[in-house]
């Protein structure tokens, strides 16, 4: 699939809109993914409204990809709808718990990376912000996601008007085991990141950052300890607000 | 794209083996997805030898495929690599924390799915097992996962051998909302699950199972409030002493 092969994040987008059919039918299709007993246990949020754009980009950190973009998506982890199917056919559901959420969010995901691909196809362009689990609930009050219903991942869509460079990926070796799990030695270590780190641009990063290592970069500026351990609390405590 | 939209999960396949460079070509292609911060937070345990195999059977509760299949592909949660390249470079990593695990577990299921596209494009066969965070103490021994890697999704992989007809889907308009989450009106319910519960195998499938409803099937037989709480401290248990 060359439009896999050749993709890149978008992170500028041509004024155009998306067509409402063109938009359902990426959807509709993306549904065809594989789901947990086909239970479908996801719903999407489209927004299009500069306002409610406005309001959510707060919550992406003011990534501006969510204000220029035609659309934003959100999908989320959804226990509430098959809950209520449940309540509504004398059946007692039992999913208000932490299996129960990742389920949802493993059928969710796995939605998302399908419209990714066909959004792709389509001569669109995405970018998918990791941000949506970093400050949840703004999220769950600006879209107004009752219980059992979890934002867990969201996509900018658009016309792609940019077309940055690939970034690079790690060899294959480096991630594929065959049979069992065999440990990382330093020198595997080594060899998975030499090409990674030989880049003019981490070295620029580097740099401009003026860190030892790119490694220190990830650890001190974009990934910190403090920062995860504050939103993996939060995290558990919102995951367990929404009722799982 | 065709391959999507007739897509349907393969659970009997041809004795025919997949060529180890069309897996590792489908693979490398699959890593194309979006990933947190360019980390690659994922591992992937390729099984193809018939006794690791029979050993990982009973974690997915043997389901046969799992020793059916030519190929069984465990998507792996991966902090572990980055980790230790980051203390090979004087930084100090911070991901043994929850949401290091959930970022690390999307950029690992968005892999999963991207495969799956690739995998049934190449005229291949899949079959995603839900079981891998039932059971994931077991994965991780069998397969030797270190601190900071989690099993997160298992596949089955494998030539056709069979076509069963495409299961149902709930319409787009009960998945899909505008700009917010509308919750569901009883009649929206209904709505939304008449063809699912008009269809005559599931109305059989209520008369072997001699419940009432349908719904009663997810909830009394499939997928039980006990069996969720039980496996919910369970998971998280693992997903602590695997170090996040």
């Amino acid at each position: 699939m060359d439009s896999m092969k050749n993709r890149r994040s978008i992170r500028k987008y041509k004024k155009r809109d998306i067509p409402s059919d063109l938009l359902d039918a990426l959807l509709e299709e993306s549904f065809r993914a594989s789901t947990m007993g086909n239970m479908q246990l996801y719903s999407v949020v489209v927004t299009r409204d500069e306002k409610m754009k406005e309001k959510l980009a707060p919550a992406h950190f003011n990534q501006p990809m969510v204000t220029s973009a035609p659309v934003v998506l959100t999908f989320c982890a959804d226990f509430n709808r098959f809950s209520l199917w449940c309540r509504q056919r004398k059946a007692d559901p039992g999913y208000n718990n932490f299996i129960s959420f990742l389920n949802a969010a493993s059928d969710a995901l796995l939605v998302t990376q399908n419209f990714c691909t066909l959004a792709e196809e389509a001569g669109l362009g995405i970018c998918y912000l990791g941000t949506t689990i970093y400050d949840p609930e703004n999220i769950i009050r600006i879209l107004k996601l009752p219980e059992l219903v979890m934002p867990v991942a969201t996509i900018t869509v658009g016309y792609p008007d940019e077309c940055p460079s690939q970034p690079d990926r790690l060899p294959l070796r480096g991630i594929v085991h065959e049979e069992t799990y065999r440990d990382y030695t330093p020198e595997m270590i080594d060899d998975i990141y030499a090409y990674k780190e030989s880049l003019p641009e981490n070295k620029r990063f580097v740099e401009i950052n003026h860190t030892e290592t790119l490694a220190q970069i990830f650890t001190d500026i974009r990934y910190k300890k403090s920062d995860n351990e504050y939103m993996s609390e939060n995290l558990l405590k919102v995951i367990h607000e929404q009722g799982f």
